[in-house]
């Protein structure tokens, strides 16, 4: 029998998105039981949270500095903490709780800034604990077998690597009307130095990297904020070189209507392609060269034991959004299970994006602002 | 802040289907803890299947009576029961349960016989209780807002039905290779009179009913068993015809290569249409007459207030099968704390299937059956 | 170098619509040219008509008897005649223009009546010319490859067939607004017993008997009219019986909004199944039981030599209903020069439908008439 | 009644592709007779080709040079040449035809050079002769229509153009086999200094700013040739910038894995969206910001005048590339018989891509190959 694990929350609370989101994903697969949190730094609405969640309430914090505190201190302390807050308030949290010995699952970016980030990997490299970072996407079954036949050759050598993720939800200046999500994500104090980069361009470029499993050096980028007033790029167009002669093109925006959530990712090689599209994502579309494309479905035929392994339920039944969040958290429970914090040399039976992916985000990040700033020139990548 | 409700188990241990997906279906909101179970007939596997779910010792029972028995005793007893057996082990639990006060969440279709049926009707009746019946397809958002849209006369009058649900994994005789799911679903003593018409063409004729908000009068229909051997239908083709004076088709099947959960539905009427299938269930098209098409997505533009009820992320990010299954599960929560048992009348703010569903359901079994003995003729719903 | 045939047409005056398609066709493989016609009963709009059309003004007729009389005298009379009159006007010329030798293209349904079909049966039979009918569907390369593959045994023994004609243009009552098309096809004097079971059921029927080579032996049918005032069905659903077992349903509709000219075959077989829709003819979906769904484009990997007889471009350049149509014509004119008129016995290269196809039409109007007269019971197919 | 123009073509012989499709876009409506050519440049070839095309043995010339001299000699000389050689072979026939005073229509590019593309533009300033470039993709009557609908405004100012073409047969090193369009578009001296740039590259580009109505300003590009020994891009990447500051992407590859004809354009303003793309030309997806995303569909609801000019046949029969091509040839004849040659000032009831598109398409080509040579930076686009 596997032991829930005891989970904290930093942020979250009452009319945020993403902290609920956690929850669930950690909800889905019974690994996980939400015993404390810092939902708020509105010590009402932290309460309420707590309250609402079944938190008892000496263990809603006011703090996320007193809830590392005391829970480090309780033989009961929560084991993993979930931090959910915006990006400026990632790395605090993030630092506190590894020095505790306490795993972190962070929501992405890693941070707002370079210098933050990197004083997360410090902390996690000094830390018997582990850090996992919500980079989501790559917790669906297909993208997961996306990457093992790119890995395994089914494809040949990479050649073109074309990724997009765009929204239409700030086409307007959603920020000016008070709109909670709008007004952090265009504000460079809480989001960075980067708009729609940061908030989905890292996806993408996330993305990219882990299925084909090759590197970006350098990348040339355009970002324009189209919406007069906003602070931050709501537009990003980017050349890719990857390491190994691949070409490839990013483009993210949040102001393209008619796109919800649109990342998707083809990859071209020698041998076949492939292409996946996170709105459909229970179809993997492979096209061997010379012959008919062949649609993969989840857990269909052709469906890979790395798709297997992040399924639940049979082909024809949609999974989604929620159940490649709660992959994370599996994974993740998994790895703490199977390799005590501390003994990070044990081998991982699926992947669980981590520090590393987080500094390649912000590193994408830095670059494409450089690059934005220097009139899209090529910038290499950290 | 919602309490728990405290949730047995009737069926669903180790290597069961519908039962895992009961249980995520539960957690999901968070509005259910699993504390109690009867989930195997093996002993053995009971109590490890227990242990894997956290459930007391004491409280994984050998058989669903001595569990009706020994938690309707206990002050901390089980408030609610999910039946997740195969369908002949439907109503004795089912009546068991209502009979002690406990609400009852069975899986369809109701039994595997009328008289079954009608017995669960009666301990319904008669009991304080609710029952809920898994139409899970009934929880998809925009299923909801099909179903409202119909209602508020975004069709006009109602004239053309076609409804169908295909699959493909009994194109082979795969019951003859012990498969669980195959074995009992082909096998009459457990399964009942019909086969894939039991198994998935009921929910086709609950969805048709259920958004189209008629009544089938009567049906000619064909059922097939395709795969030598088999005992029970696996292909059936249907004509409907309904109150008011609309036309109709179902086609149910498990033997049509290349469909993993193909429900689909199309609905025309004076002024417009609605088409909606399962795999991709977070779009349903609009067809007003005269104008484009348009693409409605849940929580996007278009989206309506039933949909969103049963909606938890926002828009583009897909929702699949455990959400619209957990809806139910989530309904029956709100309407339990909004309505004590024995206080019917009390509105309710979404529709969740109960009993009359389970009886239309054992009607159209019966129905299609008789029809196809008689050659395909015209056969009324009772 | 192939000599271009001497065509003359009755009926496809201005105004007309399938009289220009019919020219078309003719003329894209340039294997025909345009030198006489009865365009018109109006003797002003047959001679405007003509002068459009570079047909000399002695070679426009009044009347199509007055062509066939003056056109099979003259020794560069005209070798082939396209009848694309309405439906009643088909027989008369079709067995005039075949007893005096001479080769016919008629639109399909081949009549208005059964007797009348007979009759040009026994014409077609008696005479050295040949009749085609033009079943355009059948000239999409995809469509000839469906059929060669299911002839091949690709799919196994053919289990299920399910095909549907979906249109919306007679949502509403269009022949109360003196729309030419409208009113003959909802005339029963002009149209037949049938609406929209002669209109595009025979298309689908055609379609359905054409790929799979299996004949329908009995039906049932519910024909509806269901816009107040109509004379004739603007919606039908049938179940259908094949020779051999297999199971079908067959929906035609006028009437349901969002589709304009949605014809859909899927076949099922012990072996995978195979999916065509008119709206996307450039693809084949082929789905081999137990293997990804594979999409075989028009073309491309995969694509047979019956598909690449009827292509004219290369994939990816989408071809459509004109060059569909097309296909017919120049498949035609490879009959008569492959073999000259009074020599049936000569192979054909190319599958084009004819006087066969034409009376299997009727007998499917007839049965599903009578059906639907019977309350929707089962009546064979002559 | 609208005389047929006299035709004569360059190139185009027995094993050609490009020249077929001319010969049934200029047949389809009827509008020209083919009536002589100088097919190719192999004597008995040409003549062979002649004769299958029902051209005059006296009319078949051996060369272009003596096909300009006789022809415009001959009272019922040539109206109308169609120029389908290799592109390095466009300028030299289209100056002698155009100073003869014939019209010329000639495939795209417009030449392999700059220089001989502005000798062209001198020859058309002038002649009494037009010029038509078959950019045949602007021929789609959805193409036409998305070019209206921002040009009235639907969209709000235009903000982020996305547009590729991609394809696959040059995968691998079809050229080496002897394949002879692989053989002529691979190599510079035939092709010019761009391989999938100027072969698909430039009609991405004209149709971007064929529908938005915005030149490019400036452009970086990174062109590659992938397959080894390849002496042309095989793929090609780029950001682009707008006059008006709208920001764009160019991508086109014949090394695409399942791409078959994949040209697809996707334009964003403040106000909504569009997309199209060639492989299913009758959709044109709008999506206005705000409300659910509409399907325009070829010929039905929803669908402008712009779009009808360019159709010829009822919504739900598929129109495809021919169609498309067929309508460069129409309008042509259109602006023919309006406007005499000698008076280009008179109105065009569609647009004609000319002397301008050519232009336009050359001094692409320049840049992108100039900028990839300089590392991707930035280049002005003359």
């Amino acid at each position: 029998m596997r032991r829930r694990l005891r989970l904290g929350m930093v942020g979250g609370g009452q009319g945020a998105f993403i902290g609920a989101v956690h929850r669930i994903a950690a909800r889905l697969d019974d690994r996980y039981e939400l015993v404390a949190g810092a939902f708020s730094s509105d010590a009402a609405r932290a309460r309420a949270s707590a309250a609402e969640l079944h938190v008892a309430p000496d263990r809603a914090y006011a703090t996320w500095q007193e809830m590392a505190a005391q829970e480090s201190a309780r033989p009961d302390g929560v084991e993993v903490v979930a931090i959910v807050t915006p990006n400026h308030l990632h790395a605090g949290p993030a630092i506190a709780f590894l020095e505790a010995g306490i795993h972190v699952i962070c929501d992405k970016p890693l941070c707002h800034t370079m210098e933050a980030a990197e004083a997360v990997a410090r902390a996690a490299a000094a830390s018997s604990a582990r850090l996992a970072l919500t980079h989501n996407y790559t917790g669906y079954p297909l993208v997961r077998q996306a990457r093992a036949m790119v890995a395994q050759g089914a494809l040949g050598k990479v050649r073109v690597v074309q990724v997009e993720y765009a929204q239409d939800w700030l086409t307007e200046a959603l920020e000016e009307t008070g709109q909670k999500q709008a007004a952090w994500r265009t504000d460079p104090a809480r989001s960075g130095a980067a708009g729609s980069v940061g908030d989905i361009g890292t996806h993408a470029f996330n993305l990219a990297e882990f299925v084909t499993g090759l590197r970006v050096e350098s990348l040339a980028a355009q970002l324009t904020a189209f919406v007069p007033g906003r602070r931050l790029d709501d537009n990003a167009q980017m050349l890719l070189r990857f390491a190994g002669g691949a070409q490839g093109m990013l483009w993210c925006s949040q102001v393209a209507p008619g796109n919800e959530n649109a990342l998707r990712l083809r990859i071209f090689g020698e041998a076949g392609g492939l292409e996946w599209a996170q709105e459909q994502p229970n179809l993997l579309l492979h096209t061997p060269f010379g012959e008919p494309p062949r649609m993969i479905r989840r857990g269909g035929a052709g469906a890979s034991a790395e798709a297997a392994q992040a399924t639940r339920i049979p082909s024809g039944h949609p999974e989604g959004y929620l159940e490649a969040f709660a992959q994370i958290y599996r994974d993740f429970a998994d790895q703490i299970a199977a390799a005590p914090a501390g003994q990070p040399g044990v081998a991982r039976s699926a992947p669980v994006p981590g520090i590393e992916d987080g500094l390649r985000g912000m590193r994408f990040i830095a670059a494409a602002v450089a690059s934005s700033r220097l009139g899209a020139t090529w910038v290499p990548l950290g």
